[in-house]
């Protein structure tokens, strides 16, 4: 008798049918004998509903009221897919993150889990009866609602499930699995069977959005053995697991993309200690990210300057560029540019660790196409590139190409 | 620094701007110095929408899942509103019933508050902010959710207002104060300055729909100063009050209709001792409520038979005929016949305690326009009777014109 958590996403509970369809697959498990835990997310477009109200009322909101708001979507599927799994003679009941609770940081808006307190639902789970837990919220130590950033429901079901000692929490979603690559741009993109939750991190990071960040960093910390599958089918989705589950491993498990950077240059920055710090220490006290960072040697004759380049992310973009013009007196750099038109595609594998020349085929594919390298960035098992954003779709075809990832 | 509770109807925090309106009565009220409370219903659709959803799933529902669902309208008006007022600079923040707690029954879909913790609250109201609170909700003695019937609200804003000791309990909706009679169908209709707790619990009793009648209960009970004002216009509304707070009584304060009802008569009932025990109980244990009821001589010649007619609500009708058909064998009447065609009127008032003749005048009034008497119930401060539905108006106008309602 496992005990399973299922999540279903926005668009697997989009309307009642769907939420009928989603009761099935609950029933489906509790009938092959499992104990079933559910989360759910908020009915699809009801959160961004939900935010715009917030937000035309006031664009610099307490996070403590737009969590009361923007917490009551998934209230609501709770407790209609608890209703749709008694109309199918299952034993069902919701349980209010206030009502476990699920206990989180006081930082609304962006809350993290610190707790579940499992005993009673545990014992209902024991005696038969399925639990629904609204994803994406907890109580803070305020005794407030919090939620947990947007997509939190993941973390919700992988956290829930590490509370619970599941076997599996199955991730229902409106993509049948991860992908080598976007299916919508590489034809040959394959389902991949098995990743593993540190390339599920990089792919996550670097804008394959199936699941959110945090999610796949709790399951990691905690070993909860995810599954990313399909709510509309009835195929295996991809297993998220331990490296040493795969035995076979490849040494790229796929490519990313990220539309989401914008890339600032500043040349002629004076050559001396301590001038990155200037740089990054102004923009890190505004809570800009940067993510990839070059310094380059100067044209300059003389070699006493340098060419600083990194990238934001394009919301970022307008802020990053102030706070750097404003400290222009004290870094002295000769002129500031700045390009949104690029895009960053990242290779993925953690076989790069015991492989050579990984990096190489990268910049020996995208030159072959005639493709500019703008920045390199490169981690234990990732190497990122950007290029400019025309270039991305040939070069992600390239790439999967050249890393024998097209499928048959 | 008084103390009062403001509830805002469902109309009037439709959309943001009337969020907006209503957070600008608020502050009025804050900017002459008052404690603020305020109890929100859900945006106007937003509950309905909720219970579509219940019943599409399944009509035979678990209430405990039900109130799940349709308590969310009010947390996310709640959290709006407190949003509105800070964007005022009204320090204000929301209190969901599980945070107070709002303790109710376990009467799942129609519980009844049973206390509130008001310490912290008034803590809060009495450093100088304001507390949203969400209406026709609370917590059962399971920690679970509970909702008070449809137009709770009205009844969470005069408990809150009961538990805080408020000097006034102002309701906002989308008519401006309670009237003589329905003003859509009575031009001459005009706005009561004052009603008394019994009056208004007959009126609400007999369709008059401003304010849910369960609430009007409390506030008599608790002796709760209510207003029924609108949220649209400056005038002052309606006060609900003491008898003794009324001077001048009128004989009449109001005519109110309910085209709820509908009639079956049983014809050639046997004239024996228990007979209406036997017709009454079998509906009661049905849980229809029975209305007006009148027992006629028959025509039957001998006199060993008589006639029965009583109402019952129109959606029970039908229930309410197959249980009496049940008992055919055991009541032995000759005929049921059965009508919906009908409407009650009331004239209701307080003053008709000291005045004779107030039926008499309705009576009259009636057969001057030639319009026939089907029932007739009275109580101490209520004349009630069933006509043809098609001659609603036409006695609504009759009547208010014979007891001197009309405006100049």
């Amino acid at each position: 008798m496992a005990l399973i958590v299922q999540k279903f996403g926005g668009t697997s509970v989009a309307d009642i049918d769907r939420i009928k369809n989603a009761a099935a697959r609950v029933k489906r498990e509790v009938d092959a004998g499992h104990r079933v835990a559910v989360v759910v997310s908020a009915m699809s477009g009801v959160t961004n509903q939900l935010v715009d109200y917030v937000t035309s009322i006031n664009t610099l909101y307490d996070t403590r009221e737009y969590d009361v708001v923007v917490s009551s979507g998934e209230q609501v599927t709770s407790g209609l897919l608890a209703l749709a799994l008694q109309a199918l003679g299952v034993s069902a009941r919701s349980w209010l993150s206030w009502q476990l609770p699920i206990h989180t940081s006081n930082a609304y808006g962006k809350a993290r889990i610190e707790g579940i307190d499992t005993e009673e639902i545990l014992n209902r789970l024991n005696g038969g009866e399925v639990a629904v837990v609204p994803g994406f919220q907890g109580v803070s130590g305020e005794n407030r609602v919090t939620t947990l950033g947007r997509g939190g429901s993941d973390t919700s079901a992988v956290a829930l499930a590490a509370a619970l000692g599941a076997e599996r929490c199955d991730i229902y979603t409106d993509v049948d699995g991860v992908y080598t690559t976007d299916p919508r741009i590489v034809a040959k993109a394959r389902k991949l069977e098995k990743i593993t939750y540190e390339e599920m991190l990089e792919m996550a990071s670097v804008g394959a959005k199936v699941l959110q960040t945090r999610s796949v960093e709790v399951a990691m910390n905690h070993g909860v053995r995810l599954q990313v599958r399909s709510s509309f089918s009835d195929e295996t989705g991809t297993l998220v697991v331990d490296e040493d589950e795969i035995v076979e491993q490849e040494m790229i498990s796929g490519i990313a993309y990220s539309r989401d950077e914008a890339k600032i240059t500043l040349m002629g920055v004076p050559d001396r200690p301590g001038i990155a710090a200037g740089i990054f220490g102004p923009l890190a006290e505004a809570s800009i990210n940067v993510d990839m960072i070059v310094q380059n040697v100067s044209a300059d004759p003389d070699q006493r300057a340098t060419d600083m380049t990194f990238t934001v992310t394009k919301p970022d973009l307008e802020r990053a560029v102030a706070t750097v013009e404003k400290m222009g007196d004290i870094l002295n750099f000769r002129k500031l540019e700045f390009d949104k038109d690029v895009v960053k595609i990242s290779v993925i594998g953690v076989g790069m660790r015991s492989h050579a020349g990984i990096a190489q085929r990268m910049f020996q594919a995208l030159a072959e196409k005639g493709i500019n390298i703008q920045v390199i960035s490169t981690s234990e098992i990732k190497v990122s590139v950007l290029i400019s954003e025309e270039y991305a779709e040939l070069a992600l075809r390239a790439l999967h190409t050249a890393y024998g990832l097209d499928k048959e």
